[in-house]
């Protein structure tokens, strides 16, 4: 992927989005013109990838106060809490997303005392600060994690946590692209990720795009090159951390934790600051969205199980802390015990 | 699946075959009324499953001597000779097919003083004995294995090694359905086995059709679903049992083992004695079938991931003896350390 290629962004009276879900075949644009359409988007997974949401989202209270009839701040602000409630409630495991709303909330509050039109001004602003910092955390975070790369590398990756599940660059891809950049030989495994093939889809596209060497495979795959001594690290993106380290992220993320501790292998998870959550204290205090038995049981929109058959479809699973080597962030690398840099990290991040 | 159902059976002048690339959505039968089709069927995986391509070869074995022109037993030998090194080419780690057509070969020679005529009763008499032995060893493993899953049992499967896999009733699942026919409780989790999706179709099949409670997942759910603790032991089949125990089965097994040894769950392994193959003494001299990248971009015909990417296809892993808490054979439970047991096994076979 082109770094120009962008994610989300935001046109006059619209919050555009790649169409992730006709990837890599197709490449066309969603354009969301009501705050129902971007809670759509989310929901329907056009855009997803946790830093991704929150951009999507901050832009859905932009267009929220932008739509808005309110003849008073106080009635803007009512309508702002409303959309926030609404989108949030649209994916339950990814923290950055009600992070963001709460920042450009925060953001329309400060300007409320100035009127309407300030209101609307300000939301704006902080959505597209949201995006350009989320650009700016990637970077940074390929900077901290190239290091980790050993020389030659061959790192496995799962689900996307690339250019398309941020505003670009990518979180788990970031110290890939930044090694690869630098001139230094790095191979990914990329699990195809199933249900939704985001690896198939979508890692092994940008990945492509960028001329980076990969490999696919079934998500069932990993264990037997981990044997073979294929993969030397295994780097993955997170949906939300909380405070002693305790991870979620796409479902099958736990078991490469526990493959990659059987073969000795580091195991990094990589995310923006915006991702850790301190409110919880450990992992199990999580909301493990539970989505579609359809998704399992279907495949571009092909039955491929009988009719009928009972699936199920845990969206996210939680990786315990002592399994993650590092947690790789805009602000450098939190190696365990996790709580306290979990915490300096939170503090320094606005 | 009604135990009537058949997965192979012989018909004059062919061999037929349930098309198992079409089920779950139809029940096609295949005939096969040359021995290329015969051959061709097994590698198109029309037929899978170690048992019941073993079943299919001595059937082929039995066509290709009915079809030939050979006018002295040395002819239609060398005839035979020829076939059994076409069939057993067709997958290479399956060790019941050059076990079945050995078995059917060494009755053509032992039949060869007495005729063609003789040989090719002989050659289809020995076809016959081989199917039959299938179903009774399927029962045997049945029997054995129902005591290992502890009431009211979650069983996590992997692949089918099924009645599909075999003449009827499996090896994985047998020890299921007989705990199950006798009114035992007993759910299981059915890995949908990318990329052939051989959980999906065939295993979600039969257990539905038998009115066996089930879930299917994804394969990168097993890890989330044994620490929710929702898996009380693991049973898959296998394609090779070499004699220290080490096991190849399809891909995605070695994984399941680890994940199983993690959460301290027992993993066990279902097999006749026909797929023990003493001449090996170690997993890593097993030769790993790798198959076309196309299996894993493609699914249903339909490209799933970008052209042009490069893909892995191994169809087998090997799961080391040390995370097999036992194997399950038609002549009882072996236990660690599985060399003494295997032998045994193996001597009391035909």
């Amino acid at each position: 992927m082109s770094e120009e290629l962008r994610t989300v962004w935001w046109e006059p009276g619209a919050v555009c989005l790649i169409d992730q879900r006709r990837l890599p075949h197709a490449q066309e644009t969603v354009r969301c013109s009501e705050l129902a359409a971007v809670a759509w988007a989310i929901n329907a997974m056009v855009v997803r990838g946790a830093p991704a949401i929150g951009c999507t989202a901050a832009y859905g209270m932009a267009l929220a106060a932008e739509l808005s009839a309110a003849g008073t701040p106080d009635e803007l602000l009512a309508e702002l809490e409303q959309a926030k409630a609404t989108l949030d409630a649209q994916r339950p495991t990814a923290v950055n997303l009600a992070w963001a709303t709460g920042r450009v909330l925060t953001q329309a509050r400060v300007a409320a005392a100035h009127g309407v039109a300030a209101i609307r001004a300000a939301v704006l602003t902080e959505a597209h600060a949201i995006l350009a910092e989320d650009l700016a955390m990637c970077h940074a975070i390929g900077e901290h994690g190239a290091a980790l790369i050993p020389p030659r590398g061959h790192v496995l990756t799962h689900c996307n946590a690339g250019g398309l599940a941020t505003a670009g660059y990518g979180t788990a891809l970031a110290p890939i692209r930044t090694a690869f950049t630098r001139g230094r030989a790095v191979h990914v495994f990329v699990d195809e990720t199933r249900p939704f093939l985001q690896g198939a889809r979508l890692t092994a596209w940008e990945l492509q795009q960028a001329g980076i060497p990969l490999t696919l495979i079934t998500d069932n795959m990993a264990g037997y090159m981990m044997r073979r001594g294929a993969i030397d690290c295994v780097i993955v993106g997170a949906d939300r951390i909380v405070a002693n380290g305790d991870t979620a992220n796409k479902i099958g993320t736990y078991s490469l934790a526990v493959l990659a501790r059987a073969h000795g292998l580091p195991f990094y998870v990589a995310a923006p600051s915006s991702t850790i959550d301190l409110q919880l204290a450990h992992g199990d205090q999580i909301p493990i969205e539970e989505r579609s038995a359809a998704e399992v049981t279907h495949l571009g929109g092909q039955l491929i199980a009988p009719a009928g058959v009972h699936a199920a479809h845990p969206a996210f699973d939680v990786t315990p802390n002592e399994l993650i080597t590092a947690i790789i962030t805009e602000r450098g690398v939190i190696y365990p015990p996790f709580s306290e840099g979990l915490r300096a990290a939170v503090g320094e991040r606005r």
